[in-house]
Parts: structure tokens; C-alpha cells; sequence
């Protein structure tokens, strides 16, 4: 017996897109049920479609659930609510049946109004400031007692991710992880859509592992930062560590970056090059007293572009800049995000990616550029479902893509 | 023109355990020059070699680099000085010239005599305590204005690490990391050693990835600990969040652990377990309520096993009884890795293994097991060289654990 | 200007299956377009739907490609027309435009009535047996002058592969492939497949790979060959060798398979192996006269189970029986996989796999285990779409497999 | 007790190259024992040391077992006598006591004088031929009644393989397989190899995978192939169908090479181009009538230049000029590599390359590229110890190549 029902509306591009199939599915892989009651298909490519379905549930619990993850395909309940909310009563603490982010677009209904809720990132909550009636994202550890949460799923639109079909650049990449493609075909493609961005003013946010040091690559980011291509950098303590490694003493994780040549006992100069900068005091002082003179990190400090540089429990030192506690770092890298980065490249990085694409509006183009497969579909898996992954050589790809954007 | 020299002795096994070749290896690729002054070399695989080596190099600071690589394996300068020290001048910096530790057992020689290094760890500084006749690690960023720290070679003496031939039951594990051996055979020499170490009154450490819940291992996981193979567990906020939201919801990330099946949506369950721990405010508290019943975190817990829970960039959250600050949280590692440690496996776990290792002593046994090749070579590549790998099946080789173990 | 233009009827679940979604991209991804003619969906799960669509295209090239890729959907062109033929003018040639196969169920049109086509597998071309109203697949190569042969997609009806939703065991492994899932269950599951298909009578072949030997788990199968879980082997000259090499010194690839330790020199024992049954003469004669008297080779050929060996270009020797030319070995895989399977396991095999892969029904329950997650996903890649993949340790999996199916 | 024993000397730089510790951990490791007789160590890198050693292990198939693993070090029985020889009994079984060859240069003695074994490469016999006084590497199944085999380990000797320290070029690739390496050093050094190699007159064979043709690198090996710097080719059926369906209609395994995109049913491409080729009846034919006018097969068959394609298991076809059975096969790829192969760069190709590296000396430099660790890994497992291994992309390596070398 199913109790409990809702009826909620689908448009748009709802088959072409897949999105009634996949919202039929979930509601039957969930234990629901549903009548159609009403069905307008579009009959060719250009037209919208339209339906009107009666979800049943055996429980208001399963009703929820299903609700919930009906809403992230686009569905929108027939009577449309203002949201609910609930009161914090203890702060780090949100109230039980908080309603969860997606990293998709997202409009809440407060006083019959759609707005739009700010700062979206998957997996946190969402508050309400109705003195001016806005809403915006919140971490769990960041709610405050007092704050107004949003509940249960009444008054929630979620604007489904479509990729155009005609002139998607990305969807080449997309279609599947694998080192079996044309990479100089999607490096180039990459090349021109960087250039787009910053032509509209858009910032670009890389992201990088310490591969890019050991592999010789600096040299590349460090040209990208020159020709204005980078506006912030996300990493830890091993990428700042490297580079700045190589810039004092040449050598990166005990390798001669010049010849290539292993330099046993050189893996001590990483810890040499963490002292150095800290008996200054800072990588600012370092520069300035003339002991840091090139390298990702000096380019980057003296053109003002930010480096979140988030620890890790790995870590020696830790470099200065370095942030050692991992909130402190989240809310950073949040504040980069959020002023204006429009395209993300992580490269080498398994760590920091996860956690920067946990942090992404799913509207940010993402490129993942690693050798590995499955860090690439890592990233996917956790919900950063927009990064379209290479598979390929972090250093030759850097190499092609400085070149390219250098024509 | 080699106008540095200094001459070293070598002895015990030296051409046996290749310390002979690999000291020769040394001299010459960092550029020196050798004469084997005397020479005696056993004549049976049971007799003891001997060879005085005077080491010539272009410069001092070669030299220095030699000889310090040489003291890893074994080698004693002749002219055996105390060990030279210097103060540290500004809290977190140490002398330029601080001699970087390995994970071997060291001893320095003060006042004419050798003492043992205390709380040994690799890539750490040593601090001499005059007053007591001590000396102990200490990392970096801990040192403080008016330490004294051990500066250049003098006066160190490095145990080399040495396989025994005949007896070395992880020795057909360490030839090479491969899936293709008999894996039942390396899972019931562990269960020897493990119960051995427990018989002896070791403690073993256990370094937990979320594959472990993920898998439906926890139950093994909880059963160890139940019968006493568990002293210490190191991980991060995704292991206890899983452990806790299969307590409370019988699922580890979205999947039903019960019956395997998918539960979409169910990802939601882990930010539900983290906010429902929040609001009782700690796992002491959910145990003392009722809350928190079973699973890995509540045996241990009922039992105060420490868990040392690191957080990471990546983390939702946290979970309470997480650590945010990397510092912190690498320090109470140093605790309950100096409190008795004899052997530690890890589990389905990069960043905490590695992590892990940075910290552990060498004469720690210590077993890697990832169904991934990768993650067992990364730790040796970093220096965690006595690890054994296991390429496996996380699930499957606890549950082989278990039964084995309880035979 | 579409000038080309056919109508194509879909029905059945054609929503819920995401086959009418499909048949749309599929449509405009070759640059068509459509019409829905006519169109009833199913209002609740358990009601089907049914679709006639005007396919139209700018020319008959893409068209026929178009029609090609929706017959694979299980479309079905309005104006049922006979299949159209053509002759073989050449051995080993087909008609320019034949039409090839999928491993689905297939049927054609002759004389105005549907015929199932035999020995289905994919990439292949169809015969047509005028005589006997019959039709059946044939490889490129084995065509003969006079033949007659499909070509076009006129009279083709494909019947597509869809998963129940209910009571679909292997659901749970096919979402994707991961080696972060519940694995005992799934053992569990296969164990229950595996009694179910012996129950009914259908044959179970195992594609094996050396790893099996070597990892010590040949024991295991030699087992499921007396209990009756074992109608067929497929492999290389690797497996039998190393199954034979250890039948006789115990070894494999050099390790001791008692004992776990490497015996160095020992990997002369394969080609030892080899050379011994080359002086006997054959398998056979090596049993008879009491040479081999164990290990898989024994157990399979005592009972008459088809062993085929196929051999690859790194082989040593051969092994007597091991077959050196490929599409005599082809041939023969063809006559065992049309004898009756009903359920292959696929194990720490590649090349054999996909080889044996390219010519399975999709009826046939396939299960792939592999501790590399990359060989799991190739073998979907390359069309056996049905193949549920394990990503786990053969030698525990068989262990485990072994264990439940005594129960 | 230990009645066997034999006395080997040893000579040159066998501490430096630590052929004596890997002499005495292979006796030991055997069960035996040794008494150094006399030994002279040189006291500076440049001297040759010299050890008299007398073996002796508990019995003569066990002393056998160490002899031969000392002769692979270079070490020669003090008493030497010639060889020793059983003659065939039966075509295609060799004695049961054969010696089994490595790929090093290695010497037999006859008549008192040391002559070198031609086409040597591993795992096969030797025969003699007395008449010419000459002796010659035999696989197992090519032997006859009545030829002469080496048995037993008298009057064998080997010269090992040693690294020179001060100018190999290939010792920063050989430490270990790694992605985190600087590649384009790496790339140069090749290029400045292969131009060496032809200087001097050597030939390069290059290995190839399909995946070289599906990430549009075709391109590049055509280009080598027109600039002289490729003089034989080895693969598969994969690799030529893919290259001809390139030349054809410009797709790979279903991919635009000019527009990265993926054309869904241009899998059939691959069974089109098989049979265009299998209906004018050869590739030389296909080249004669116009059909095929570029790509890799075409440069190479204008110019004579050798490809030997292994057939597989897993064929499609297959196409014309691929080798069905797989001891023709090996025959064809051995005569060419005899025929004055001095490099090998195999590229993106597993079976390919495991095959090749069997049958190559060890003295053909050999380069691995792939995207894989595991490729590279396996090939050094296997006996081909001398391939220098780089993990990279190999459009981008191959992009890089031709740039290097176009210089």
C-alpha cells in the first residue's frame, strides 16, 4: 500500500536529456510508484517535452528520499511551497532533516519568490537570511545557533545539468576515462577555451600536485602564470615545498631537474629548502631578501595571485603559508572559488582535486589531466560529475598547452 | 684534485648484506674516490667481514654528503668524535647544517660515549638533552630557541637494517609487490607474527581506509579488536564517519552492507551520522546515550584503544574526535606510535599509510595491503622500506585474518 | 535537406529500458532527425510503451547507419521487408555491404516469416540456408563463393538486452566497477548461479589465466572440476604449463607453491615442464603412462572437459595440445561455446577473455575477475556489455567460490 | 653434509657491480656453501677484483642449479672443459638436461677454444654444429633427430651484463619505473640514441600497439618511417587493421582522428577495411590499385621495410598479411631481429612487446613507452631486463620524438 504521494512536473528537454527515464528509475529503484498524468513529447529535436507524474511511496520517509532526488533531475513539485526551515539550536549542529546540496544551480521559494541560493557547493545546507531574502550555502561546522535551515524539500528547484549537444567542447572527453584518445585534439581545445575565459574576464584556478615539480613542469606553470593565464593555485605543502626545492637548490625530490639524474641524499633538500624559507620567516621575506627568485610560488606572489596551500597529515615542516588546519584551509579555498573562478585544471593532484571539486559549483569547466585513470574517475565519482578527465602526461601536456597558447 | 678525505670502517656482514657494493656505489656517484685501506672478508656465510675505506672528495661539502649517506649504512667514522651540535636561534628553525635522521636505530656519541636516539623517525632533527645524557627526534616546527640540535656527521652511528636469511618470514613478501603470489600463505605468517607480537606483550597498530567499511570488512575489523589483535588505530574522518553511518544505517557510502545493493541517495547518510554525533557531541557521548552501539569506533571506544583521527582537506564535517589541525593530530601519532608499537598493518589507506610511515621506526613490522600495486610501492619509494606488501583484496584478507586467528 | 527517410516501430519498455532516449541521440548523433509519429506511453512500471517514429536523413549512407544502430535497440522497420542477400563471389570476402552482427538474439525475414539466427556472436556476418530456411552466423574468413550472405538492414530484427529489474542478481555488480564493493555477497551470488545453471543442465566454462596457477589457486579449481562446476577451459599455453610444471615440481614461474618461497633458477621449470610431455608424446599419454597424476590439466582431461588452449605469439614451446593457429583455435572455441554454455568465469585472463568475450552470446552469464580494475573495464569496452565485473583477488575468490559451493 | 662441489672463479668489477654478493646470496640462497679460496680486491674504483670460490651443496642436482645461475654472473668453472652434448631423439624434444640460454652474450667451448653462440636470445637451447665448428640458439620445437645439444654446464660462460657508471645514457630511466620523472630529458636521449644507431649503420625496430593509431599518432611513426628511422616493425592484427581504417575513412576503432569525435557504429570501420583489403587480396595489391595511400603499412611496405604481424586470439579478419600461426610467427620476427637490430622502441603494446622482448639479445637497446607502470613492470619480469621504461603518453612522446629528431 502506498500512503503517501506528491505530484511533480518535468519540462524541457526531459528525453532527449534522459531525464524522465532516469527519474522513472528512481522512483521504482527507490520502492515508489507513478501514474502519468499528463505527457506532452516533443516530436522533433527542437521541441520540449512535459510531464506531470504522481509519485506514490509506501512511507513519507521513502516519499523524501525519492522527492529529493527527483528535484536534482529538475522536478518541481505541482504545489510549489515556499521552502521550510528549522532553527539551529546548537552551533556546528543542523537541524536532523536538513536538506543536502547539490553543486547544481539552485532556487529556493521564500515568500512565493524563486531566488537564487549563493555560494553553491555539493553537500552542505542551505540558510536563509530573510531581512534580505537571500540564501546561501553553509557547512555543517559553520551553522550558528539562531541560523535558519532549509528542511525537507518543499520550495526547492534544482536547475539540471544539460551539455549542449551541438557545440559542447568538452563532450569528446566526457564520453569515457581513457589514454586511448587524440590528446593533442582536447589540449588544443583546452588552450581555446582558456583563452575564452579570460577574454570574458573569467579567473582560472589550477590546482597541482608535486608530479608538476618532479616531472620538470614548473617551468610551464610558471610561463602560464606570465602570460596572465592562472588567477589562483590550490596545493600543499609538496607542491610550494618543490618548487621552491628547485628553485633554491635545482634538485626536486632528489632528482637534478636540469639532467635528470638522481641525486641520492638529495631528498634532503626539501627539508633544507623548508628551513631556509623559514629562518626568513615567510616566502614574502624570501623575495624580498633576494633568496627566492623564481619558481610557480615567486610568480605567483609577486603578481598577488592567491596560493591556498592546504596541509596534509604527510607533511614535514610545513612550509610558512602552509595552512595546518584543514577548516581554516576549506573556507579559504571557498573564498577563492568564489570570486569569480569560471574554469579549474588539476593536474597531478588526487588530493587537492577531490577536495576543490568538492567545493565547485558544477557550473566551473573542469579538466583533470592526470596519468592515472582512476584518479580522474575518483573526482567523477564523487559527485564532481562536470570534469572532463585526460589521461596523459602531466608534463607533455603542460608542454603542449604553453605552446598552443603561446600562437 | 680530491683534497677532502675522512676514513670510515665497515663491518659485520658487510659483502653478504651488499653494504660493501652499495657503500663503493655511493662514494663514486657522488663524485668521490675510495681506497680500501685493510680488508678481511669472511671466508663462510657465517664469518664477519671487515674494511677500513678512506673516502676522498673534491670538496668538504661533498664529502659531507657522503659520509652521511654512509652512515645509514653502517659506516663509523674512524676518527669517532662527539657529535657536534648547534643552539637553535628562533623557534621552528634549525641550524642549517641539522643532521637529518632515517628510521634506523642511531646512537650519538656524547662525552665519549654512545647513546641511543630516542623516538626515532625519519627526516626529523635530533635534540641533545646535556643535563640528562639523552637525545631524542624532534621535528622541525617543535624546536625552540636554545635547543641543541646535532649538526654535521660527526659522532653518529646509523644501525643498518638487516634481513636475516634463514628465518625472515616476510622476506618472500618484500622481493617484489605482485599479485601473483600465494596470498593464503603470506595472510597465515602475518597471523603468526601478529599473535607472537600480542605474546610478547607488542602492540600492533591498525592504519584503517573507508574501503574497509565500503567493503563490508568492519566486522572483522571489530572482531580483532574484540579478541585483542587491535592496541592502536590511526585514519581519517572518512573511516569513522563510514564505521558510524553502517552503526546507525546499516549503509557505508550509499550502499545497503547487508545485501550490496546501491542505495542512491544514500550518500546523504554519512552527513546524517556526522550531524547526529554532533548533536549528542561526541562519540563517548553517543556510546553513553545509547546512540552508538557497534562497529569499529564503538569497540574501540569501550575498550579506550586510542584512535588517532586525522582530518584532510577533503573532509565533510567533521566527525567529532576528528583532528583539523595537521600538527596536532601528527604529534598524538608520535604518542601511541612511542607507546609500544611492534607492528602495524595498513589497510586500504594512502595518505594515512604514508603518513604512518613518515612516523614509524623501522624495526616496526609493519604490512601493506591494497588491492592497488601502487600504493604498496609509494610507501617504500618514501622511505618506509621495511614495509612487506600484500596486493590483495582488503575483505578477503580480513576475513582470512580472522578465521586464521581464531584457530 | 533529408531526403532519405524510413518509419521504425519501438515497443516494450522502451522508457524505463532508456531504449526510446537512445534511439533519439542515436538518431541526431548521425545527423538525422524524426518525427514521432504515433506514440502510447505506459502510465505505470509494469505497462509497456510504444513508439513509431519517421526516420529522416540527408542521405541513404547515414541512413543505413542510422537504421543500422536502432535495429540494435530492438527497432523493427514498419514495411517488414525480407533480408536482403548477396552472393560471395571470393573466399573469405563479404559483400561490401554485410551486415554485422551483435551478440544479441537475432532474427531475420525469409520468405515473410522471422528465423532466429544460430551460433549468434558479434562482428560476424549472417548465412542464409535457403534449403533449410535457416540462418547462422559466419567469421569473414570461413565465407565461402556461393554463400549467401546479409546485407543492408531490411528483415533484421535484434532483440535487445535488458536487465529485470526485480530480480536481476548481478545488478549489483554491474553498476560499475570498483573494488570498494561487498564482495563475499557476490561470491554468494555467483555460487547460487552457478548451482542454478547445473541444476538446469547448462555447461559453465572457465577462462583462465596463469595467475591462477601462480597465486596457488589451482588447487581450487581442480576442485570445482570434481564437483561438477567446470563443463569447459578455455587458456593459453601459460596456464596448462604452469598447471603442469606445478603437478610435477611444485612450482610455478619459479615459486614454491608449498611454501610460498622463490626458487630462483626455478623458472626453467616451465620449459622442464614443457619438454617432458613433448618426450611422452601428448597430455594424454603423460596421464596413461603416470607422469601427470594431478592439477587441472589432469582433473579435465580425466573426465573428457574440453580444454582449448590457444597459443599467443610469447609463448614457449608449445605445450603438446596447445593449439599454434589462431582460427583453428577460434574454430574451436566456437564449437564448445555453441555446445550448450550458459555461464562463463573469466578469471586473471586478458587476452583470453576478450577473445573468448568476442564470441559469447550476450545470454551467457559472464562473471570477470580480475584484480586489475583496467581488464574488467576492456572487456566492456570491447562489446561484452553482459560481462559482470569482480574486482578482487582470484586466488580468495576461488578460496571463497570453493568454500560455498561445498555448503 | 656436502658431497658435491666445484671450484668457479670470477672476475673484473665484481664487487663494484655487486656480482659477488649476488654470487654468495645465490649459493646460499640455493642450499650450498662456498670457502672463498683467493681473492684480490681492487682498492680503487677503476681496478678489477678477482675471487677464486670453491662451491659445495648437498648434492649434484642442487650443485648443478647454483653453477648455472653462476655462469648468468659471469662465473667459470676453474676446470674447464668443453661442452657437453646429447643428441635429439625426437624432433621437437630437447634432452632432458639442456642447458637453457639467458639473452646474454654467451660462449661454449669445443675443442678447447671459446666460441660465441649466435642468434642468441633466452629460454632456448643451444646446438652445435661440429662441421663448422659453430654453435646457434634453438627453440624447443624447431630441434631434430640427430642434433647436438649442450647439456649440463660445462664449458658455458656468459658474460654479464654491466652498466657502465660514468656515460649511460639510460641509467636515469633504468632505476626505477615511474611517471614522475622529466620525460623530455628522457625523450632527447632517445632521439640522440636513434640517430647514433643509424649512424653507425644499426637498424631500430619498432613494437607497436593499436593505441598508437587511436590517439592519432599514426601520423609520427609514418614520419619516422619517411626520415630513415625505422627499419622493422612488429604487431599484431590490431595495429594494421587500425592503421589501413585510418587511411581508409579516416577513423579508429570508431573515433574521427581529425575531429577527436566519437562515431558511434564506425566500429564497423575495422571489419569494412579488413574486407576491402581481403577483396583486392593483399596490401601490395591495395597499394598497386590506389586503394591505400597512407599511413603506416603503406610507408612501410614502399620501402620494403619488414613488419612482421602476430596474429591473436582475439582477431577480427583477419587482415591480409597477418601470421595465423604463431610459430611461423616467431620465426619471421627472429629472422629479423638477427638480421642487425641494434634498438627497439615499442610503444603502447603489451603482447607484442613481451614477444619481442623473448627473442631479443640483450644487447639491443631496448625503450618501453606506455602509459601502463604495469607494461613496463612486466617486460623486466620476464627476462628483459635491459629495457628502459618510461611511463608516459605516446602520441605526446611520439610528438616529441619526431620534433627531437626533425632538429
Amino acid at each position: 500500500m502506498h500512503t503517501a504521494h506528491e505530484v511533480v512536473e518535468l519540462s524541457g528537454h526531459i528525453i532527449d536529456s534522459w531525464t524522465l527515464p532516469r527519474a522513472w528509475d528512481t522512483i521504482m529503484d527507490r520502492g515508489g510508484n507513478f501514474d502519468v498524468e499528463e505527457m506532452h513529447v516533443g516530436a522533433t529535436k527542437n521541441d520540449t517535452s512535459y510531464a506531470r507524474i504522481k509519485v506514490t511511496a509506501p512511507d513519507e520517509n521513502t516519499l523524501d528520499t525519492i522527492i529529493s532526488q527527483l528535484q536534482q533531475l529538475g522536478a518541481v513539485l505541482l504545489q510549489a511551497n515556499d521552502v521550510r526551515t528549522e532553527i539551529v539550536e546548537q552551533d556546528g549542529v543542523l537541524p536532523a532533516r536538513f536538506y543536502s546540496t547539490t553543486n547544481l544551480v539552485t532556487q529556493v521559494r521564500i515568500n512565493g519568490q524563486w531566488i537564487g541560493v549563493e555560494r553553491i557547493e555539493m553537500d552542505v545546507a542551505i540558510a536563509i537570511d530573510r531581512e534580505h531574502n537571500r540564501a546561501h550555502c553553509v557547512p555543517m561546522h559553520e551553522v550558528h545557533t539562531g541560523d535558519e535551515i532549509v528542511v525537507g524539500h518543499d520550495g526547492i528547484r534544482v536547475i539540471p545539468y544539460t551539455r549542449e549537444r551541438d557545440h559542447e567542447d568538452f563532450a569528446f572527453m566526457q564520453s569515457d576515462v581513457s589514454s586511448e584518445k587524440v590528446k593533442v585534439l582536447a589540449i588544443h581545445n583546452i588552450a581555446r577555451q582558456m583563452k575564452e575565459t579570460r577574454a570574458r574576464g573569467g579567473k582560472i584556478l589550477f590546482v597541482l600536485g608535486p608530479a608538476v615539480i618532479h616531472t620538470g613542469a614548473g617551468r610551464y606553470v610558471a610561463e602560464l602564470i606570465r602570460t596572465g593565464y592562472v588567477q589562483a593555485i590550490f596545493g600543499g605543502n609538496a607542491i610550494i615545498t618543490h618548487d621552491i626545492e628547485s628553485a633554491l637548490y635545482g634538485t626536486s625530490l632528489g632528482v637534478q631537474l636540469q639532467s635528470g639524474e638522481q641525486v641520492e641524499g638529495g631528498h634532503r633538500n626539501h627539508l633544507r629548502a623548508i628551513n631556509a624559507i623559514r629562518n626568513v620567516g615567510s616566502v614574502e621575506k624570501a623575495i624580498e631578501v633576494g633568496l627566492l627568485k623564481d619558481g610557480i610560488t615567486y610568480e605567483a606572489y609577486i603578481r598577488n595571485i592567491p596560493m591556498v596551500l592546504a596541509g596534509s597529515i604527510r607533511d614535514d615542516g610545513p612550509m610558512p603559508g602552509v595552512i595546518s588546519d584543514m577548516q581554516i584551509a576549506q573556507g579559504q579555498m571557498r573564498e577563492v572559488i568564489q570570486d569569480g573562478i569560471e574554469m579549474a585544471l588539476m593536474i597531478s593532484s588526487m588530493l587537492h582535486a577531490i577536495a576543490t571539486g568538492n567545493l565547485l559549483p558544477a557550473r566551473v569547466r573542469t579538466v583533470v589531466v592526470d596519468i592515472n585513470p582512476a584518479v580522474v574517475t575518483k573526482l567523477s565519482d564523487r559527485g564532481t560529475f562536470q570534469a572532463a578527465g585526460l589521461v596523459t602526461d602531466a608534463e607533455l601536456f603542460l608542454r603542449e598547452l604553453v605552446e598552443e597558447l603561446s600562437e
